[in-house]
């Protein structure tokens, strides 16, 4: 059998064809390792990868399954993880020479829950700085004059250039939506508390968001279900039972769905051709699709994310800015020193516009399934920045579960991302509506 | 039968007597409003008390019993509530001319609580200015010329004087401990987060804690048990089985229990009188106490609670600094000005410090029961202030469940509280504690 092409499976497939003994875990990961030292040269994705390692923890895995153990959804299945999310068995350096030479002792919360799903953690994929907005070394695998986007961005270029089927990112503005909307992959920001943090950098509190990039639905359904929990060490995680993603995803919306079209005070920045392929969609959906105007007052939205943000990252980098802030960049360093000099009563008033916005936003949803908008302003800048994440903003701060579908291309041929938002906490429906979105367009 | 006296029982008495049908809560509270007309000239607790609306309500519980309807278990037993605790029925003005006359459309959870428990919420008890440190117009029961404490000044006073058995307070540095200490009653601060703060004037999110006043444990008990819940809109709450305060109460320490003497670094602030009575006390303990010093690091603690304190006031009392400072008075005018200039870094270094104490303080309850120390550094000084709070900061800031036991008193037989400090949500072991060491006391 030739197995070289195993790299091009999804992640659902992998997961049933190694369940199936059609192939084994060492066989996928053996290909996808093939498959990087092809494209990685390009495309600078990995900031950490033991080739021997990780078909340790593949044959590990074909061991469980032939000696019956039990085998999780994700069994055999390649992950790549940010490099801010630590790893017992690799080395997790944050995107900072500060960092440098850093090995954790444990693993983060998620990746436990990884490895109990019987996933095998291929490496450690490149982050921007601490995870902000200065772009390390990865280029999008379309264009490599162009950023892959940030802070997320080896794990979007990743699996967008066919090296892991899955990968595990973060979001505090733009991080996960907006490089997936670069890179033309699935992601996947759920709901604000959903997946613990225990274990990763922590830049804010009140916005970081663990997340997910693949190359289909079904597979973001599969990864996310065992990544959903609570953990004491992450304050804002709460127990509760199984989320049914794949059931729910599997089953047609029970009522026709209704989205609404969302441009944002942050408009002006959308491009010409992303201007005109969302005038497109919201008419090829009809009646399906209502253009819905934020209130003129939620432009200030974006100044209370920036708040939150950057008080937070103060606090969080503090020992960094204490100790080596001769090695930061200039702009994080002016986005720390920005932070240092925010007052906790303009961080509390800030804080405090959340459960307001979210009631408000409470009408919209329960007149729509979700709300359609562009990741991105257009495709993929040049690589000097990771791009605007305005258009993440105002769903970073509200902690509404977000999705960036490819289903766009703009200049170039470039891919774009349509940004589906839904309702807290209804994550497993706002998929659904992904899907049902999909058929319409595609029909 | 001569009712007239009835106010001398305790909750527990009178719950009992009413449940038995020996006795009516109209009785009872009838007793308790006379009791109030003849002392309340000079004790000044009320800030409202309307007879007849207290009277209906103990009517309607007789009616509840004779018609057979379930009672709980503070069925009939009236109850003082602090005026910055809402109130559907009553006005509740926080101690401020500039919430004169406001009127709550809901009650706050903790007084849906009470009603569900069968309690007549007699009326709203004087609180400081907003909670904080400007004296009401309560004066000390044991002697008309100095402070009851405050900040629940009124709820304090009036168990004190015997005008109801059980009052409800608050407190963020020490707001129940010393007013408890100063008047001579049992005071309890349970654990941070136990019961809800919906509906009660905000001071502090990371401190503020809802806490009782009563003349015995039992009746700390009894009324603590149905308050302890979950309430959605005070995300400091989680939800939890019933804790068990009657019953473990009711039963002795499986271990003969052992205590720590602690000074704290304020002890300097401590009176000639109060070191040689807590001396003696210890003396008395013999082998169940032993001295332990806190690390000097942690006399910070009280720095680290007033940022917090103050940045957090700040926010939350934002509306009346914007609009109506000049009627607020000089010593809160100050403090909101301290509190309106701290950096969102120090606020969040602040409560970073809360959970690097608890785990400190961890080893010390793995080896002792509870901590003994004095509830204020001596009695009840004139009534110009409420007194200094600093020997109940420390336990404010990282939320250990606290008594104030009055078993002492000072110079002219003023009373002096002991406090007792449990581990965090051992609140119903720390009442056993607390009967054992008066135990020992008496023995």
């Amino acid at each position: 059998m030739d197995t070289s092409h195993l790299y091009r499976l999804n992640a659902t497939e992998a997961a049933r064809a190694i369940a199936a003994g059609e192939v084994s875990a060492e066989q996928v990961v053996r290909s996808c390792l093939e498959r990087i030292r092809e494209v990685e040269p390009a495309v600078l994705a990995w900031q950490f990868l033991d080739e021997s390692h990780a078909l340790a923890q593949a044959r590990a895995r074909d061991a469980d399954r032939a000696e019956g153990r039990p085998c999780g959804p994700l069994h055999g299945v390649p992950v790549g993880v940010k490099d801010i999310i630590d790893t017992a068995d690799m080395p997790t350096e944050d995107g900072t020479p500060l960092h440098a030479g850093r090995t954790p002792d444990h693993d983060a919360s998620v990746v436990t829950a990884l490895r109990a799903a019987g996933a095998v953690i291929l490496g450690k994929t490149v982050t921007t700085e601490c995870a902000t907005y200065t772009p390390g070394k990865t280029r999008n695998p379309h264009d490599g004059t162009r950023t892959p986007g940030g802070s997320s961005s080896g794990s979007a270029a990743a699996v967008a250039a066919g090296m892991v089927p899955l990968a595990i990112g973060t979001q505090t503005n733009g991080s996960i939506i907006r490089p997936a909307s670069f890179c033309g992959v699935y992601g996947f920001k759920p709901t604000f508390g959903l997946i613990p943090r225990h274990g990763i950098l922590k830049v804010s509190r009140s916005l970081d968001t663990v997340g997910l990039f693949a190359r289909s639905l079904d597979d973001l359904a599969l990864a996310v279900e065992p990544l959903v929990g609570h953990d004491e060490r992450d304050p804002d995680t709460k127990p509760r039972a199984r989320m049914p993603f794949t059931s729910t995803l599997a089953s047609p919306p029970p009522m026709p769905p209704r989205v609404a079209f969302v441009k944002t005070p942050r408009w002006d920045r959308a491009e010409p051709s992303t201007r005109e392929a969302f005038a497109e969609l919201a008419g090829a959906l009809g009646d399906a699709c209502e253009e819905l105007e934020m209130p003129p007052s939620w432009a200030e939205a974006w100044e209370w994310q920036r708040c939150i943000m950057e008080a937070e990252m103060a606090f969080n980098l503090d020992a960094e800015w204490e100790r080596g802030r001769d090695r930061l960049s200039p702009a994080l360093r002016q986005q720390l020193e920005r932070g240092r000099s925010i007052a906790a009563l303009d961080h509390q008033r800030a804080l405090a516009r959340i459960p307001r916005l979210l009631e408000a936003l409470e009408d919209w949803f329960a007149r729509f399934d979700a709300i359609v908008t562009p990741a991105t302003p257009g495709v993929a800048p040049p690589a000097e920045t990771t791009g605007d994440p305005s258009f993440c903003t105002f769903w970073s701060l509200t902690g509404l579960p977000a999705l960036s579908l490819p289903l766009m291309n703009g200049p170039g041929g470039l891919p774009l991302g349509v940004q589906l938002v839904g309702a807290r906490s209804r994550d497993a429906r706002l998929l659904r509506t992904a899907r049902w979105l999909q058929g319409r367009l595609a029909g």
